[in-house]
């Protein structure tokens, strides 16, 4: 695509768009600046300006912004959204324990969607069952800001060599 | 966020992205101004491009372009957006064919990652095992353009009125 | 078939059968007894020896003693035994809460098999997630009497008039 | 428990049990004996009388027929029944099909409930979708006698040295 055909779609939306369509629009473009200086290691974390940490009690968080551009047509969170959050915290948490020279790829991931995930933010806590030397299994669980059940999730994980 | 902020971040990817920066911001602004247009529901649809059709057989297509914004750190689709792709194949197929004032919501979502998601796009084929008055079930497979199997997936999806 | 030829595979099995065959045919004659008398449900319940209450926490708790009957040919408990064990321990807990003149049907379940099935006996401790008029959501531990994890598992019930 | 407690209980359930208590009985010595002379690997295969074949097309078929023994108090055949038949026929497809001084173990079960498993007997198709080196992937899909489609399962399998 041109940069000129760019321009003109971007100022369409600055001109013509709706409140939402200018809310995605900086939300996208703050996304892809975070990936391009560095801030996150994929577009889709920038875009979706995932945050995460190591709790005190080892389990690790990562906490989702709900905002129009990850909402399903039910102006809920998508529940590809919820999946693609469970799946990053259990993994992220999995390949930062991880050995070096190993990484830890999904070979399975479950999700059940327990309440319409509506709020400020999603927030998912994710915990190890187990760590083995080729498999690992992890579970977490999601809360919306009113730190209301939204879904639950379990995955296993296969250790590779780098 | 101020609108200058937003025009100085688009000028500094323009001038100062790599390749892939600049198509991650081409993908996301065309993907708005689609859904701005009224050509696709939701922001999501928008800037990951999915298409999708019923087949002569009655199954469900949607494929969805593999680019720098679904990439996951290893450089292949994410695994979350793998999981978005059954979700909405799946869950969209099934809210085309259920009832007037009803609509079709995501109970759980399973799915399995038999090879990395590389290739110019992933094809994911929707089908129906059951359509009941309150539960459907579904299972659907997801191809990359050599016709590999990248991942498969069931899921349980509840009627809701509207 | 003939009584007769009944009771000549009963002398067989006592006569001529190993320790473990013996105790095979001791454990289902005493869980049909059990079922006949009207002690469990089922003569599933009868045969594998499960025992349940809940838990001053609120949880549900359900045991199951390993024998020979139930393991598989790696002498460990089965891993359909193992997910018979979290569908009934979710389930009967469920039921056990579900207004009258309802039940709750499993309309999906789902096992991480960790470690190996060993020991005396499993312990299954099951979880309300979310209970809800229609859909039920419960998740579920499986330990062995070292108390280490042997599984996990998740469930949607779906509620139907009785 | 000793053998004149076990001769005890046989007698009083051929002459005071009910007619499912009687088949049940019945059903369970053949299949201990069954075990007793090696025409079967487990005590559960034996008690539950399945059978199992490759298919002309590659794909392996286990069936089991529907008897007391293995039913819920709803009177279909229990969750944890179906669950294991999903789980024997993919696992022993696999298993046929691993190279020697292998075994596949399961590493995670689905199942999705879709019908009640009422008819005379259940017939179980597995196929594999992937046969790596150390992760399998296999789905299944069980029918009652009328060939409606009860129950659908997928599996993860993991390749461990024997």
């Amino acid at each position: 695509m041109e940069e000129n055909q760019i321009i003109a779609q971007i100022k369409n939306i600055i001109q013509n768009g709706s409140d939402e369509d200018k809310q995605a629009l900086a939300s996208v473009v703050e996304g892809i600046s975070k990936k391009q200086n560095g801030e996150c290691k994929t577009y889709l974390a920038g875009i979706t300006h995932v945050s995460s940490q190591f709790l005190d009690d080892g389990n690790f968080e990562v906490i989702i912004p709900i905002q129009p551009l990850i909402e399903n047509p039910l102006n809920m969170a998508h529940g590809g959204i919820t999946a693609t959050l469970l799946d990053t915290a259990m993994g992220s948490m999995l390949n930062l324990k991880t050995p070096e020279k190993t990484a830890c790829v999904t070979a399975e991931l479950k999700v059940n969607y327990i309440q319409p995930g509506r709020g400020k933010y999603l927030r998912c806590i994710a915990t190890i069952l187990h760590q083995g030397k080729q498999l690992c299994f992890s579970e977490a669980k999601v809360y919306n800001d009113e730190n209301k059940l939204i879904a639950s999730g379990s995955g296993t994980f296969f250790v590779i060599p780098l």
